[in-house]
């Protein structure tokens, strides 16, 4: 494709992408694509021979926007959710452009160094503390995922405890522990696994039944009896905000614990971490500061960054570089060794990167700590307008705190097994009517809806309209019409 | 931003990457930014208030574009290429602007569905059996790096050698030992540092002086003496294409002896991989078929899809979903419930997934079968050329076998020491001149220059250019001047 080729259709694109989020909003929020429709709409074969570029925008709407799940429509109450905004697409698409790898600082000290740049200005949006800056013995790195930010947090403690042995000869084996509350995410139980350590190395600690956080005297009685044990307590994984309900939890007495038994403490914000944007909800960040060896926030979920971007801070970077570094000869170069700058392929599992630091970079400039904190106080305020809606219907229960943007609740009759199955139907419902998208949990067992609202494109009459329509459907229920 | 300001910012971007990609060429290849250089003209604290975009164009002339070293420049020979295309970045544009995520099938169906298409379509490109294909038992999967895929292979490695232990109750102590060859990629020993394994646990396998491919022999020899210790044999790494010469290990034997022993046979051919696309270069995957239990190509180094972008394949995805399947109530649905479809998240061990078969499937169409193997013959081409000027001038030695598209070279005396010296001397010229990039290794020992071909934009003048550069740098060198 020609520069010339490339500025015509690049127009063609940025229009589509441009009439696509104006017109999302008409369209089924949750896809209505059976299995394998998609793959029984394209050719068997690859082609012999190039095809114009136009073919490819036509299949796009004829195959590709039918099977969608439109993440990005405004009525996408669903998972988390992963917004995506102007300034950070156009960044990425300059990131797509200039094609540099950020592995080491020589092969494009740029891509480095605004990194670690726009990761100090960050943590300070954040209120994280100067622990956490580059200035000193720690550091940001951006993650693809909190996935794998759980995965270098939990080497990155072996390392620490092992004293390198983990690294060098392997984890052994029944010795180490991590832990982290029953209602934290499965990356963590997938990291512990993919660490070696297996799955009956991650202890599940009680949460309370009301806040549905870590009971710190759980995680305390945990301890004490694999150290009777005589096993390792190596990671507590702490959560703010859990995928759940949002739970925040008690980091201080998590982190004053871990201090006690030299554990390394990593805290899971992925969701809420945004939040830290605004001082007061930044309670919710409480002793992140003072106990967290490691801490990460996806800017690409509620932070207008464009997936992938997890941002993830150390506070002492030797045991991360312990633990993932390997130098070999093709990569050796002066700068490196000279210890002047920063290789950031010895903080996370692959080797090549992508000049992710560009859009992250786009955001915090295009809309200021002002524009960001107005983005995060818009969801909150409409969640709690939502909340207080439920809490006004007497059919319907809350089922957790919501300090967020995340409000859980279900039909309650008072019978829970009938009301798990209406609770199931009525989510099978209003997905199915292509008007909004929520998704389910467990709270205490029950089945619980969960409404989570991040998009930009988000107003007040969408969450007006998905709790309108949540009513609808209850009566629906309760009337046993279809 | 809205939809209008996207479109006008859009088309700005868009131009200003035609225009980079125009005037690459006359810019230093190599940055020339000292450590802390770029930073220092960035401001020191985050905006307060949101600023104009022009204003990150502007930055992004000013600060970040003379802190690159330019990958997409035609006469950037180092490492292995990391080469964008229009077709690719544009659709990788698209999933920006959609924004979805593929972790379930249900959460986007055509991310997934045209996923699996594309791998089925590239492996039949690339000659790859039936096994790999998602018709039976294998399939494959976009996973960020080919790092990434060695994670992924050693997983699901122990997974099925320990059937289902390992992942259970962790790998325990000293049992476990994978091997691949001396020449290998530092990935393979990070993934079974990151496997907790430790170091220790990978035998590098003696290479042939000559070809340095691996010998069958001393695998055997390695495999025996660890079975006659007590150790268990989980895990072989065979590269077709190494990263120091472009060495292709002989599949056939490492997977005869894979099969005898019921080890796994990982495959990696993240550079070389699109050498099969040509069938008069399909030797190099001899084996594959028949053997690889998976296996992995990097489509963002020589097949035109920007980063990132490893096709990873499995003959069997049974192991691989033991290794890497958590299933958290939020996850849960009918659908991958029914096992009629493909849950990515299970393949890899992020959650969070972007639509990255889109680039994949723009990239195929456009050029389709013939313009990827006239792009992948163009190079290979050059480099013979390459390395038949090398061989006419008796100032310089080939140093490896160059079947692909990567040239290992070294002026030699016959004073190895001084040779050493000399020939880092002229790599460091060489990229200071500015107008080239070449990179070096190690060969028996030896400092060793990598010219490595690989970009769209190289012509046969600039591989004439940089050759001509390094003969008069090595008169340079012989008369004492600088």
């Amino acid at each position: 494709m020609t520069p010339e080729e490339f500025r015509r259709y690049g127009r063609e694109v940025v229009d589509w992408v441009a009439g696509y989020w104006e017109r999302v909003e008409s369209l089924p929020v949750m896809s209505r694509a059976e299995p394998g429709e998609v793959r029984a709409a394209l050719p068997a074969h690859p082609p012999e021979t190039g095809e114009p570029f136009e073919a490819l925008l036509a299949d796009l709407d004829r195959v590709v926007v039918p099977g969608l799940t439109h993440w990005q429509h405004p009525s996408f109450f669903a998972y988390f959710s992963a917004n995506a905004s102007g300034p950070a697409v156009l960044a990425d698409l300059l990131s797509s452009g200039l094609g540099v790898q950020g592995m080491l600082w020589a092969t494009s000290p740029a891509a480095t160094e605004l990194e670690t740049h726009v990761l100090d200005w960050l943590a300070e949006l954040l209120g994280l503390p100067e622990r956490f800056s580059s200035a000193g013995a720690g550091g940001g790195v951006i993650q693809d995922t909190a996935s794998t930010a759980a995965l270098v947090a939990t080497l990155a403690a072996l390392h620490r405890a092992s004293g390198g042995e983990a690294g060098r000869a392997g984890v052994g084996s029944g010795r180490w522990t991590a832990y982290a509350s029953a209602e934290a995410h499965s990356s963590v139980l997938k990291a512990v696994r993919m660490a070696g350590l297996g799955d009956a190395a991650l202890r599940a600690v009680d949460v309370d039944p009301g806040t549905l956080a870590m009971r710190p005297e759980a995680l305390r009685a945990a301890v004490e009896t694999d150290l009777a044990a005589g096993m390792v307590p190596a990671l507590v994984v702490a959560t703010v905000g859990t995928t759940s309900t949002t739970a925040v939890d008690p980091v201080p007495a998590i982190g004053a614990l871990c201090r006690e038994h030299g554990m390394w403490l990593h805290v899971d914000a992925a969701y809420a971490g945004a939040a830290a944007v605004c001082p007061e909800l930044r309670w919710t960040h409480e002793g992140v500061g003072e106990f967290a060896d490691s801490y990460c926030m996806d800017p690409h979920k509620w932070l207008l960054t464009n997936f992938d971007c997890d941002a993830f801070w150390v506070a002492d970077r030797a045991a991360l570089l312990g633990a993932m570094s390997v130098l070999p000869e093709y990569l050796r170069n002066e700068t490196s060794e000279s210890g002047a700058v920063i290789d950031y392929r010895d903080w996370h599992p692959q080797l090549g990167r992508r000049f992710r630091a560009l859009k992250l970079w786009a955001v915090l400039r295009w809309y200021g700590a002002e524009g960001l904190r107005a983005h995060v106080r818009g969801h909150v305020a409409l969640a709690q307008e939502l909340a207080a809606a439920v809490d006004a219907d007497p059919r319907f229960e809350l089922m957790a705190p919501h300090p967020l943007s995340l409000v859980c609740f279900r039909l309650a009759t008072g019978d829970d097994e009938a009301d798990d199955r209406g609770n199931a139907e009525m989510l099978r419902r209003l997905n199915a009517s292509g008007a909004l998208h929520l998704t389910h949990t467990r709270v205490r067992g029950r089945h619980t809806l969960r409404l989570a609202i991040g998009s930009p494109r988000t107003e007040r009459r969408h969450v007006l309209a998905a709790w309108r329509r949540v009513q609808e459907t209850a009566t629906e229920l309760a009337h046993g019409t279809a």
